[in-house]
């Protein structure tokens, strides 16, 4: 069951697609599709020779909701039962902030609650024109805990997310643009074809450039002073063979052919 | 006379409006001012009861353009005095930012200065069309000090706060809106009407819920590891009754009324 | 050689141009430009005469296209080379980091890389219509060292540098007034007209008030508590000759001439 509702399909250029896929439920997630989605990414992350994650959602109509509604009356009902599950979202939302490689949501309609969690983890973040975000779970008497509104707040600063979640404004694609809740908004039709091609002008580029980018920022964020070997790693990719490549490609006016080494 | 520089309202449900009220100097502020509005938010940051504060400018033309320029002569004419002034100002910037209520600006015309500050320090800002924007202090000679310039790198960011202090520009609505000085612009007509919608939006929310929120978000900016007791706290409303009042009445398909507790 | 690919002239008015001078390479930087850069800089920075500096690219093309990739061959043909190359760049990213003098682009045409680097450290950066921004190293198999990289995410932040960085993306100049690479967007022809105005607008200000927004504005990014004697500093304007010489120009209706003391 769970396999199904969380689709792993692979490229042959190594961009491996993850697609929320109950799309009779437009795609509301449920215990065991976080808990799944915890597995793939931490899978996907160990596997070097991954070039690309894209995750989309089922269907034109939804990217995902955000969490099934039914599953409040079996499995949190109270605050205990509420963190079990948290803990599954917590760490998928930590295995998907730590994942080394590139990663794009390719999102088609509706995207809200724990959906706009999942695409705001990703790197890029492409929407179609009618999509909307949000999160009114103050109506619910429901509140977003700390993994879940600190992803929010990386991805749209603090005053932005108190703007969403006290209002539980719904925001269409162009102030999802403004806030930068996505980094491109394109006509609905286009919304997986401009998505891949962006994966795959992404699976182009050389994949340990995008994990030391990737593992840069992420550090950045910690003010503890670089150290010397930190610093020098700045400078680690002139010795790789990727950059003898790419060079030379340069030169050539070819296109280059990265090997991750 | 204090007391009448700053009205403060309140509706049947608990909206409180607090009113910058010298429309014959524009809404200019004088020290018993700041004084008085530090009273204000704090005796309302003590007050349960509120759910959400309104704050907006006396008249149509201005929300406040700032500090009163005849009072330097009398209380900022040299640093010590300016310091007592400024702790004045210092102590109402602390007092709204903890303030555990959600905040709404209302802006009608200029808001500049200390009344882009106080604005600025509110959870949701909307402003009318031909509202401006702007610290052009440097024309003065004058500084903007830790607190404010604190507020105000807060609100925009470190290069957009440097930005609108070298040049002394004035922002015109768009730009607010591209900055993030506000979060919403409407016609000038619709200013009140619009604000006090989104009042009663976020009123009408789980109380609990919005001071959550906003305590969690506030604490996020201290880069110290959250505890598990921090942790475990963004499941507590799982056990609240407005919890269950907003899931039955979401059930239901009925509005949830929620007690805050 | 070097002194003229990196001009310096200074108008009356103690407004500093520095032009990257090299049109015939549209401006490509070498590792004897970052040298001079740094120099000039640290230079401009020690004079308290200075009201602002504005840096330019020489010909309506370009800004600066980044490095030139012919050096790679002598200069960063491997890890050690490179890092040389690269303190270079780190030193003249500090000095400009450090400078306590408003600083400001005028940017034609092409700014990447390195080009977008130089740019993004200015306080204010004024672009024309048809300006291309991005750094798209990727393909080449090279990375963004830490001061590199921590200039582009204090900049557009963390998801905006990684978007940038992923796809190798070209921003035209409305994504890069949205993701905040520039400061205002004006027509082609008019790019130095405005940016000159804003440099005198600069300059006309109180020169001591600009170098004290900038000091509170770095001392903040540090999370360290501000000590009293800090917090103090933000009313030592009061005590200055250009407040009174401001306060008083303010009252008489009347241009002040500050003389930074």
């Amino acid at each position: 069951m769970s396999e199904e509702q969380v689709l792993v399909e692979r490229s042959e250029n190594d961009i491996v697609t993850v697609t929320i896929n109950r799309p009779e439920k437009l795609n509301a997630l449920t215990k065991s599709m976080w808990g799944k989605l915890g597995d793939v990414f931490a899978e996907l992350s160990a596997d070097d020779s991954v070039r690309c994650i894209v995750i989309t959602g089922a269907g034109e109509k939804s990217f995902s909701p955000g969490n099934d509604i039914s599953e409040f009356e079996t499995d949190r009902s109270n605050s205990e039962k509420a963190a079990a599950y948290g803990a599954l979202m917590a760490r998928n939302i930590d295995t998907m902030k730590a994942c080394p490689h590139p990663t794009l949501a390719a999102i088609r309609g509706i995207c809200v609650g724990g959906g706009m969690e999942i695409a705001g983890l990703c790197d890029v973040r492409i929407c179609g024109e009618s999509s909307r975000f949000g999160a009114p779970i103050a109506k619910l008497g429901l509140v977003m805990g700390y993994h879940e509104i600190g992803a929010l707040s990386a991805l749209v600063g603090k005053t932005a997310a108190l703007e969403i979640l006290l209002e539980g404004r719904i925001l269409d694609s162009d102030a999802a643009l403004r806030l930068g809740v996505v980094t491109r908004v394109v006509s609905d039709e286009t919304v997986m074809v401009e998505a891949f091609e962006a994966a795959e002008r992404i699976a182009a580029g050389a994949p340990l450039v995008h994990r030391w980018h990737k593992q840069f920022l992420k550090r950045l964020q910690d003010p503890t002073p670089l150290s010397d070997a930190e610093l020098a790693e700045g400078y680690a990719c002139y010795d790789t063979e990727d950059f003898k490549e790419g060079y030379n490609a340069f030169l050539e006016k070819k296109t280059p052919a990265f090997k991750g080494r």
